[in-house]
């Protein structure tokens, strides 16, 4: 394998919220983890506000560099400072319409939170309609902690995907959608592990979280396990088979001293 | 005064360790509220890996919007992955060049550190020396609490300010160079405010951190006094002086009204 099958992304997050200080922006932080845990490679993380034109004219820049994947985060809400898809229709030169899959989910999600009581007024209104305009050719996105679907397009090689700003619900899409995009354009899925016991996850914590903070293409992992014992996993998503097999070793060599020099028990599994 | 007296800045977070996730940027964010509060504008936040020609292409890219200010944060220290000097160099078309002022000051930064007992190695090695290395015509700028100092660029009505990503550091020279920048340039300020006592700084604490949320371009501050007594000062950047009057006096007034519910009493002063 090589590296040509590393997905470019691009992130654009847009919120005049985020440009003025107002909010600290830990989407991208969030979604940048992830993508360099399943091997891929965020080229550029560009911030603007909600402004059609600047949406327009830089998502028209962000595609002439060509990534694999563009995901934006923030502006597809109720609200009339909400421009992004507008923004993004415009960048890519297609309209508006109404998108019937969309439509029937925001209204459904009104009815629930409505007979819930979450809601006091009942059924569509103009500002939630909006929602359910999406530029042609968009697939909607379900949003399940949310109102405002995301929006999966697709221009030339590029995928964009546009995501809610809130981040509960930037996350479960990003789960639900974007994560099996991600594996399954992935290099080979490496794990390994061992048991021991005779020291709790917790003493080695902070340990596995300072290897995870200099190896951020690793995942670690701890479980407790019947008996008393606990399980450690090292993972890793590798374009190159062999120098990701030498990184999980090197790595597990590493918990195993740590586990040792606190007087742990090492069990093989 | 008109709007025309508002500056444009665009941030140019530069490091690779922001674009996979191992490092949150919280220096955009430092920033951007201190901008706001001078009541200057951020446009756009452009975040990129330590790469030459990335770094030239983009500087390119942000001064054809020709904002009034580019302020970059990260890349300027003595390893070989630092390439912001190089990249800004090549974007604008200029050679790096030693410069003395800049090579004494990082000199006799290693001399202390090194006199303190806190270095090993004395004097100036080629990775200390490359930090003297500017763009032709640059100034540089102290950086009293690191080694590596910030930079000035003019090119044509852009004024560049190259800092480092070291918090610490970006921050000491944010304060001295570019506060009184952004100080200089910017509309009325107008300050406000009344003392009370009956209850202490710490109980209205939530209510005003709330408000500066809400009112971003506004600072809230409170001074204990002698006597028991608690100052408050609310504080904006106005370009419209009218406005910037009404919307401190409201919020004083909101202020006030939190004092009267916690049983405070209000001493005009």
């Amino acid at each position: 394998m090589c590296d040509d099958e590393l997905m470019d992304i691009e992130l654009l997050m847009i919120g005049n919220e985020i440009l003025i200080g107002k909010t600290q922006d830990t989407n991208s932080n969030w979604m940048a983890k992830r993508i360099t845990k399943f091997g891929h490679k965020i080229k550029r993380i560009t911030t603007i506000g909600d402004e059609v034109d600047i949406i327009s004219s830089t998502l028209q820049d962000i595609l002439k560099r060509k990534p694999d994947i563009i995901i934006t985060s923030g502006g597809i809400g109720p609200t009339f400072d909400d421009m992004t898809l507008t923004g993004i229709a415009k960048g890519l030169n297609r309209e508006l319409e109404l998108n019937q899959h969309a439509y029937k989910a925001i209204k459904k999600t009104y009815e629930r939170a409505y007979e819930k009581g979450l809601l006091k007024l009942e059924g569509m209104t103009k500002e939630r309609e909006k929602m359910a305009f999406l530029p042609q050719g968009s697939t909607p996105l379900p949003n399940t902690v949310g109102t405002a679907p995301g929006v999966k397009i697709i221009e030339g090689n590029t995928t964009i995907f546009i995501l809610p700003g809130v981040p509960a619900e930037m996350k479960a899409i990003f789960r639900n959608v974007i994560i099996p995009i991600l594996k399954q354009k992935k290099g080979k899925f490496i794990e390994k592990g061992f048991r021991f016991s005779g020291i709790g996850e917790s003493h080695i914590a902070a340990y596995t979280s300072e290897l995870e903070d200099k190896f951020p293409q690793l995942w670690i992992k701890t479980h407790p396990r019947i008996g008393l014992s606990v399980e450690v996993e090292v993972s890793i998503t590798a374009f190159n088979i062999k120098n990701g097999e030498e990184l999980v070793d090197k790595v597990l060599n590493e918990i195993r001293e740590i586990v040792i020099k606190l007087k742990g028990k090492i069990k093989e599994r």
